[in-house]
């Protein structure tokens, strides 16, 4: 039995979307055990509405904080120990049985605490965030790092590479996953002495498919498997990407009301149309795992429904099956630049 | 009668799309005269072609050589003398009577010679792009800096906003444009040290209609008319905006055709659909200015069409009619930061 700890407060739809998730996960997955850390009262009152879920499957520790995102990160771990995210990080650390963690709460805490309190693996200079998006020819591909390093040297960018193709491997079968280094133009010296300095480092990684750099505007086109990238710009990226793919839908449904003729084509393509919609929504692919330490942690969307924190869920548990962290401590204690 | 010379090599329509559009530009517009820089013998097969073509209104600057995507920028500027890049941009130095140039060539190579050879206005640190997107609410955003510096400071963000908030106003009339920073969170305490330190120089700049920072997802939703970044997370950030849309509709086109009744709807929402494309169709938009130096210069998209040609033409026209350059000196040297 997989036992994985899910923080229930923190997102916009805390604790509704997060209790339901973890049944609607416990129904999908035989062998899973959850831990439901948060506000007893309050889980156990959501837990009661679904008449479905089967109580001997979950368990609930009981914080009575939260953290906000208001909150400075390394505050929040000094001075919120009793919070949701605080409680399940110290069950994560403190309990062998126990082989991951979802939460949707604030990424800067999520962060640390698994930084600070689980622990990198064996080499890992910084953990990194590694969301995974649909691209346009039906795979995915990832991006390292969207978010967890606003600031990055060129060997941390190297180390995001070894981990996320390691990822795309392990998690998403990819055998050699086709890496990109997110840059202004494709020419080996385009961008600042950041990005010249990974690509000179990235194409001399043994054992890596790197493919040079690339423009943002090819992330979705399926030519990539992996995106490597600073946090700031990889965080710039997938959330305009999110942005201008469900601006434009909207945009789209609004124009199908301003004429009937139109409301008839919309009604014929009505299946279509569900099927785009459902394309680019990020509540199915999951959440972003924090690559890098030494259990398993997840950051679901703050505004996760119900869907995506059950897949984020289910990644944790696929996750838990494969060999990464041993893989990964293997190869980046490989490079040259590896202290070991 | 406004002189713009325009750079007719050097985008991958080139030079038909760059005489075509020069012609469609002279009769859109009364009082301009276009000087055509490239091979005087390719430029008139070019202008042969298209017998509406009032050849008093135009002249060719021959100019045997090309600046190419690959070659350095401060190469082009020292060896490429005789380039079609180059020769406009001694015209527009030297003549007092030519007062822009529009080329579609090489980024890298326009901002030098522009920086080097044309010179940067009283004050201003860096020239900076900024192009012009449509939002979903049916206004514009522009973004400052969308690649020219991909290394900042500070002080070069807050003079990106300065010079982007004068030319929304002047170019595009709107009074008080709304600035967001562009960041990986809206707190004011998000990003790196560099965007920190803009947050702050950005609050306390007098006469700035500063909104705080922005995400890149709520870049298309109109609620704000400039985004100051950094030129290495501008430029991801426009391209991911283009490339998302311009992948979602090929994938809705595709969609289309996968199944009849899906034809039959598109039928009859045709017209939609070709709004649709129009809309985010970059063409339509003209092209980058490139804010802060003493004359006008404007960058057009490598593949731009007639259209997209025509359109840079029309905006460096514009530009000529409004005070920008007066008004931005004289801000640029009210900053507590000026070395006027």
């Amino acid at each position: 039995m997989k036992k994985i700890v899910v923080d229930c407060f923190g997102g916009d739809r805390s604790p509704a979307a997060q209790v339901a998730g973890a049944v609607q996960a416990s129904q999908a997955i035989d062998d899973v055990f959850l831990i439901l850390s948060g506000d007893e009262t309050q889980i156990k009152a959501e837990l009661d509405k679904i008449s479905s879920a089967d109580l001997g499957r979950f368990e609930i520790l009981h914080a009575p904080d939260v953290v906000s995102p208001g909150d400075k990160p390394t505050d929040a771990i000094r001075m919120k120990k009793d919070s949701s995210l605080m409680k399940a990080v110290s069950l994560l650390r403190d309990d062998d049985t126990v082989a991951g963690m979802v939460s949707c709460g604030s990424s800067g805490a999520v962060v640390a605490s698994g930084t600070l309190r689980i622990g990198r693996l064996r080499g890992v200079q910084r953990p990194a965030f590694c969301p995974i998006l649909p691209t346009m020819t039906g795979g995915v591909v990832g991006v390292c790092d969207s978010g967890a390093n606003v600031s990055c040297t060129a060997e941390y960018l190297q180390q995001f590479a070894v981990m996320g193709s390691l990822y795309l491997k392990n998690v998403y079968g990819i055998e050699s996953p086709r890496v990109a280094l997110l840059n202004v133009g494709v020419e080996a010296e385009k961008g600042d002495d950041l990005h010249k300095e990974a690509y000179a480092l990235l194409s001399e990684t043994e054992d890596l498919n790197f493919c040079g750099n690339m423009e943002s505007r090819d992330f979705l086109s399926g030519q990539f498997d992996l995106v490597v990238s600073d946090g700031f710009s990889g965080n710039v990226l997938i959330k305009s990407t999110e942005g201008t793919a469900l601006e434009l839908l909207k945009k789209i449904k609004k124009d199908i009301y301003s004429r009937f003729v139109y409301k008839m084509g919309a009604l014929l393509m009505k299946k279509m149309f569900m099927e785009e919609k459902s394309f680019m929504d990020y509540q199915k692919y999951g959440g972003s795992v924090l690559l890098g330490t030494k259990k398993i942690i997840i950051k679901g969307h703050g505004s996760s429904k119900d869907l995506a924190v059950a897949k984020c869920i289910e990644q944790a548990v696929r996750m838990e099956k494969s060999c990464l962290n041993e893989q990964t401590e293997e190869w980046i204690c490989r490079l040259p630049s590896a202290k070991c």
